[in-house]
């Protein structure tokens, strides 16, 4: 009998890897924060024993999902200004309550906020894309959360630095600092086209190419970016990137609602991704991602929720089954994105486009033990024909019983380990009272 | 002080009417089933007291919800099939299915789990469609819910009856057999225009307009349904409907993905309902509903979550939040259905569509109190700057703590007070076993 770390019998195991592969009445075997073994239930009790046996008779265990866009600390705005039009809401909301109130304090209270409403849902990785990525650094590694944290690049100043060079400056260390931290990983994540011009592009290019980061970029998000950017240059912003080398196996494309079948093409011949945001762009009303032709071509599609001020939740389980849904009604086909590429699109595809697929989004021997329990026995789920199928169309997040990273439990029963709650309402409470405030300055 | 049934004090309380209203630390008073007051906290402490007196503070009270078109006991069939062309789908699972195992005991098992699953999400009345509704009738009131249960009309023989005529038949006696009792209501409900044929539908309609009661039907749910009438036919069902004397303030057309302008202001004209399922025609790729242009037009617009095996669940805080993301998107407008258009469509429309406006849909002095308790104090949905916002966009249905129908509390912190959680969970377990079965019978 071998000792190890921990020990969870499920009912179910979802692997991702191979796919479409559901085994009934096994056992994952964690040890040194990896997965160690993945056998039948009756065969585990003969070969591991562990003071941490956990037994889940009605739960699967599957990967945990990865948020692969999102802005965690605008969790502080969830709900803070809805039913607007994109540019009323980002003009005259969004920006100026981020140029009053956005600070290191901002940052890390947001981001707390974020990590533990993910971890309750099942998400053991988010790539973030926001200011003060060293703040969101600290608050990932002391919760526990694994993070791919964007060293933002924009042209305009903001609290957090001046100019574009100085945002690849403090990018630059930052990535130096961060490289030994197991949990995380730093992206590039220049803003948009539209946002940021061509020398710190080639530039950032120049440096994810020599440090083999990906590059994180929101990209035709709505038909209003695809013309103007037009009119002005000359070219759609995908053809200015492709011309400023950005367009390659780094890319990390954002909404991407607006693709001619040249543009799908050409993400799927560089092996590109796409982070598909539906909630978002539906609550924006930004357009619909061709996601089923996407992914026929071959282009690797991940999920993200986006920031909560623009859905509002960071519910991977809500959006799995948004763009299960909305991908049958765009593609006019029942039988696209069928409930398994859902649930590989918020795990391993999320995995490979940031560049961490030999790491994380599946439960394989040797990979990281990013894992979580989804308690199916709920009235809502019953009767239940096929668990996959359950979790994608009838599951809420307040199923996700456990959640393990790196194999350390973060959440317990349903009880989050590594904060406090009273702790967390008192933030909620104070940047409510804080952004409230606003109403009055108008 | 007046001794009162019960008396709840709320942090928040929508009313739905007047429109636009969020009353902060207000009271509801119920009395012999209805809604004797609503006040400010303080004054309701001075002048009503109750042996049932609930505090609520971290709670927003409002009108229970209405699901305005659904087939309760198709619960049974929850995933059992997905991510299907629609004709293969029907054809090749659901009708065999229920060819095989539809009776009494299909109905009252499936159509207890809806009820159980919709007091537990909010919902205090549903539009039902299926055979049997006798049966839900039995059950409906047992468990306490509110039903609008059709009587059912389709040209082919099932085990509840052989042909139209005896359908209608059925129909007419359980409409007498219905007439006192005060939770159900019997609204026609012929299954489609390509399911009935002209004579039935006319009878439905002299019925219909003699009894008074709606006409409950699928209408323009597929452009195939629509195309494929117009070349038998020569004309569209909605056309042949109006030709037949049904379109008219009796109508409640569900789904309506396929509308032109002429045929949305005759909807808006007559004064008929339309009842969007905004996860169904997503799933089974049925269209888009312009459901901001009919609002504009003046139409009622009510919400359905259709049946669990085309969702697949009967989740009104979902569907609520769906039908706003998407019509965002379909009108290409951000300002389109905003909150609390979604929230009324989930209430008052559906009230109206089944003539029940001057009874249920909101929390008015007089109305029946039908009425639920959302617990806003989740992480989920903090910090908060607006219930309503917050209820639409970031609750879950977990969140639901209390549920009132005619003043009888059947959800009570979480826990139904009708049902035996237990038994319900032998039932799903015992007809999972049985559908199972059909694997075999290929």
């Amino acid at each position: 009998m071998q000792n190890v770390d921990t020990l969870i019998h499920a009912r179910w195991i979802i692997p991702i890897e191979p796919e479409n592969a559901v085994y009934e009445h096994h056992s994952l075997v964690i040890y040194a924060g990896k997965i160690l073994d993945l056998l039948p239930t009756e065969q585990a009790k003969q070969r591991y024993q562990s003071d941490d046996t956990i037994e889940l008779n009605t739960h699967a265990l599957t990967a945990g999902f990865v948020n692969a866009h999102t802005h965690a600390a605008m969790t502080l705005m969830r709900g803070i200004a809805d039913d607007l039009p994109l540019m009323d809401w980002l003009q005259n909301h969004i920006w100026p309550l981020e140029q009053k109130w956005m600070d290191e304090e901002f940052v890390r209270d947001g981001t707390d906020l974020a990590i533990a409403e993910m971890l309750r849902g099942g998400t053991t990785c988010f790539n973030d894309m926001y200011f003060f990525p060293e703040v969101a650094a600290k608050q990932a590694i002391q919760r526990g959360i694994r993070a791919s944290l964007g060293l933002i690049v924009i042209d305009f100043p903001t609290v957090w630095a001046q100019h574009s060079g100085e945002y690849i400056e403090k990018g630059v260390s930052l990535y130096h600092e961060l490289l030994a931290a197991e949990l995380i990983s730093t992206p590039f994540a220049p803003h948009a086209p539209y946002t940021v011009s061509d020398e710190p592009l080639e530039r950032i290019n120049e440096l994810a190419q020599g440090f083999n980061l990906p590059v994180h970029i929101h990209l035709h998000e709505t038909a209003h970016e695809v013309e103007s950017a037009f009119a002005e240059k000359g070219q759609r912003p995908m053809q200015r990137l492709y011309d400023l080398g950005l367009v390659n196996d780094s890319l990390i494309a954002v909404h991407a609602t607006q693709l001619n079948d040249e543009e799908i093409q050409l993400l799927s011949d560089v092996g590109a991704s796409i982070v598909h945001c539906p909630e978002s762009n539906l609550k924006l009303a930004s357009g619909f991602c061709p996601v089923a032709k996407c992914l026929a071509a071959g282009v690797n599609v991940a999920l993200g929720t986006d920031g909560a001020a623009s859905n509002n939740d960071l519910d991977m389980l809500g959006e799995m089954r948004t763009a299960a849904l909305l991908g049958k009604a765009v593609s006019k086909d029942a039988s696209a994105i069928p409930a398994m590429t859902a649930l590989r699109m918020a795990t391993i595809n999320g995995a490979k486009a940031l560049g961490l697929e030999h790491k994380i989004g599946s439960l394989e021997i040797g990979k990281a033990a990013d894992v979580i329990a989804i308690d199916l026995s709920e009235l809502e789920t019953q009767p239940l024909y096929c668990p996959v199928s359950q979790i994608v169309y009838a599951t809420s997040r307040q199923q996700v019983s456990d959640v393990w990273v790196a194999g350390q439990q973060l959440l317990k029963s349903r009880q989050l380990t590594t904060f406090d709650m009273d702790e967390l309402k008192a933030i909620a409470t104070k940047w409510q009272a804080r952004l409230s405030e606003k109403t009055y300055d108008h």
